[in-house]
């Protein structure tokens, strides 16, 4: 098995293939568009779930289970909705197989077709919506805080592993609130919870904004989103929050008495990531030598591999490794010792790079002798000879210092590739040059944006929250604009 | 709302119903045997899940995940794995609705048929075995001990709540091996994770045993099951384990390279529990007030509620409360202050005993006095006056006797329901007026065992595990039998 990769100069899109195959995360299916989720990658991403899951419940939220399946008539109810789900969705008509009378195997029965088509979930509203019909009467039974996490199947024509999958892994938050704005506040804090999980965790830097109407998410009033920065200078959503206002409400007659004993309809919101994220996180850091993981999420954040030869020697540093080990664990470090005779040190140093193992601790016999040992850090490959006297300490120092370097690195080169651009030849020469978020004006109309879209593939990525007014002049049309909104091409 | 519960006595099957729906574990949902797992039935699932998932892990077991869907093709790779699940399965023809020219909201697009039909897996043994054929090349890839949580469907005809739902919540293990004997090993092994589960967590005591030729599952070589039983005298198969052979290797041509350099076919085993388990949680414990849970996987060990008048007395009550809900979450055990003012005392009695809270605390403004709370037991409805000294020690001592005594009494309930049996008529009759498993003897054939079932709907559940051998006659051929075989009738 070669494990060479190719260097993202060569190659950006096959070095990430490269990455996703090689390092363990991922495999291409038998079935069109999905994929197998490897043990490795599917450790990162329980990690990573498990994670976001405190942070859902410690704001409240509590978890449910709803049908896979959505009736075909459920889709149509949200006029919005149903125009952007219907064309990407797979469709189950039979319940039975039945032995081909001509002896090809087996056949779809056709007596044993289902009255109303069901609809492999895209994502829950409808469903959701037609169940909290049930669940509410008064302003008591609100605000609901539920999320769900699930598989959803979106057929998408062009799929890349975790980046755009026909199925793929999610949560979806689904909320109802007795008021506009209690359920606008929810839609806010979701994004800095989803924020906070990004930079904090997956050491990726995030800019929250407000979609644009044309890219918002089909049934919203409102879609805010994070939006991360990769590599190459593409742009790539890591998490979105719909404030849905009462559109689902109403299209499943949804409503509540108020305390003032009146009927209204209830407020909603919802909000989701994905497998994607894992995407995002290989492309902002990792290298020609493979993965980079952040210690704070990385399924394995110190391995040790002994240099040695022969029994006697592997005995005596076997047995100071144990120590080390039982110490590193005790500090609630995942730690793995790879003593295999199978391979030697220098593929193991190979292999674990390719897996973005934060730290390495290599020893030898003159280690021993020495009473050190040798660390290689991942992300700057930098490797220090180190006591063994507080050694715990050391990694567990290193594995923090890890994870704020990554952070800071994915955000300067972030931060240096958001370029302020008021020429349209600019806007373009940048785009192909430089990448990375363009800050231009735009007449506010989905036109130009659409207009842009055309001429450069680059679309508006956000207005970022807070941002400031500005006179200005639209980099296409020449238009007033009284703000400007970042640009950019995208995943 | 009505909160009224249907008794044991009067309608066992309505009871069980009664419990799902109105102690808030699921719903019924709009699509066909699909239900809704409501918060507080998923955060039970969260804790038996968790649990299980730790002893996956203990055990040397990773999770990945692979496709929700299974070409058509796959499943008639294995002869009988094909006619065990083509006859109740959904099936995806298209992946595109459109418009409806003549108006009709949305309809299938005839365009958009899928060149194979996807089934929507009902188990993934075969999507599996596929994807393993590029895993493994060598000895040296094996054992392969991966595990799944996911969704499956099964289009059963008639449903219930958690007992056989259309999709339900399961995990399943596939695991691949080197030699035959390893293999049985892991069917064992997890067998025995399953029965400690169980017992242990659910305090739901099982027999383990393996299944007859006509009960295993389709493609397996053995299937070895853990049986429990239900308060109504009938069985419930809880978890199984199934010793594949070399099946799927044959059926999807999976080889490997042994030490000795041939070419051998794998071993498989698979193995899964679902949320079906729920169900025989119901059923082994509750009572005609509501659900009876097992502390250790509770999603609330104890409620606290207020016995007041006035803000000044709830005030003093409060401050009392905060305490000790501090020192009871400091010992890890999770505690609930329900101090609305929207109902009274009694409803909220009612309330935690519906759910099944296994501990209840009440505390008034003369307890404050006294120094002491009521508390109240859900197992045996037991209550008693404990002085706030020592309290969270106590409380912790009581979570521990309530499992116990959960356990034991379904043990005694379970071990005075296993009746020897020699003849017809005293099996019919003993199946009629007590149920439970009938210890009979059986001359080993299917034909044998369909009559039976045909004539008693009673089926064989299992052969127990360390069988004593025994001389005897079939009970219902009279031909000679070497062991008597465990009969029940199951859900």
């Amino acid at each position: 098995m070669s494990k060479e990769i190719t260097s993202r100069a060569e190659d950006y899109s096959q070095w990430y293939n490269d990455l996703v195959l090689k390092g363990g995360l991922a495999d291409y299916s038998a079935v069109r568009g999905c994929m197998v989720i490897k043990p490795y990658g599917f450790a990162l991403w329980e990690n990573m779930r498990d994670q976001l899951d405190r942070m859902f419940k410690e704001t409240g939220h509590v978890n449910a289970y709803f049908p896979l399946f959505i009736p075909k008539s459920f889709l149509s109810k949200e006029a919005a909705h149903v125009e952007g789900f219907a064309k990407e969705c797979a469709v189950v008509t039979h319940y039975r197989l039945k032995n081909d009378p001509n002896g090809g195997g087996v056949v779809v029965d056709p007596e044993a077709k289902l009255e109303e088509e069901l609809i492999v979930r895209p994502t829950s509203e409808t469903i959701i919506w037609n169940t909290y019909k049930d669940w509410i009467q008064s302003y008591r039974d609100l605000p609901i805080l539920v999320n769900q996490w699930a598989n959803v199947v979106r057929w998408e024509m062009r799929t890349r592993l975790f980046l755009r999958t026909a199925e793929f892994l999610w949560q979806e938050g689904h909320t109802a609130h007795a008021t506009r704005e209690e359920a606008i506040t929810e839609t806010r804090k979701m994004l800095d919870v989803y924020a906070e999980f990004v930079e904090e965790y997956m050491a990726v830097p995030v800019i929250r904004g407000v979609k644009s109407e044309s890219e918002r998410f089909a049934g919203a009033e409102d879609t805010y989103c994070i939006e991360a920065l990769m590599q190459d200078g593409k742009a790539l959503q890591a998490g979105t929050s719909h404030f849905l206002g009462q559109n689902f409400a109403k299209a499943f007659d949804v409503k509540f008495l108020t305390k003032e004993n009146k009927l209204e309809y209830v407020w909603a919101t919802s909000w989701g990531v994905s497998t994607r994220l894992i995407g995002a996180l290989v492309m902002a850091h990792s290298d020609d030598q493979g993965l980079i993981l952040p210690p704070k999420i990385a399924p394995l954040q110190v391995v040790v591999v002994p240099i040695y030869k022969g029994d006697e020697q592997k005995a005596l540093i076997t047995e100071k490794v144990n120590g080390i080990m039982q110490a590193l664990k005790k500090m609630g470090i995942s730690v793995k010792y790879d003593d295999s005779d199978n391979s030697r040190p220098g593929w193991k140093f190979a292999e674990y790079e390719m897996k973005g193992v934060p730290v390495r601790i290599a020893i030898g016999a003159r280690d021993l002798e020495n009473n050190v040992v040798e660390i290689a850090r991942r992300d700057t490959k930098e490797k220090t000879s180190v006591s063994m006297e507080g050694l715990p300490e050391y990694v567990k120092n290193l594995l923090d210092e890890i994870q704020q370097n990554m952070f800071n690195k994915a955000k300067a080169y972030r931060d240096s590739h958001i370029t302020k651009v008021d020429d349209w030849a600019g806007f373009e020469r940048l785009l192909d040059e430089k990448g990375g978020f363009l800050a231009a004006h735009w007449d506010g109309t989905a036109e130009t944006e659409e207009a842009i879209k055309e001429k450069t593939k680059a679309t508006i990525r956000c207005i970022p929250l807070g941002n400031e007014a500005e006179e200005g002049k639209c980099i296409l049309t020449g238009k007033p604009s009284t703000q400007r909104v970042l640009f950019a091409r995208a995943y």
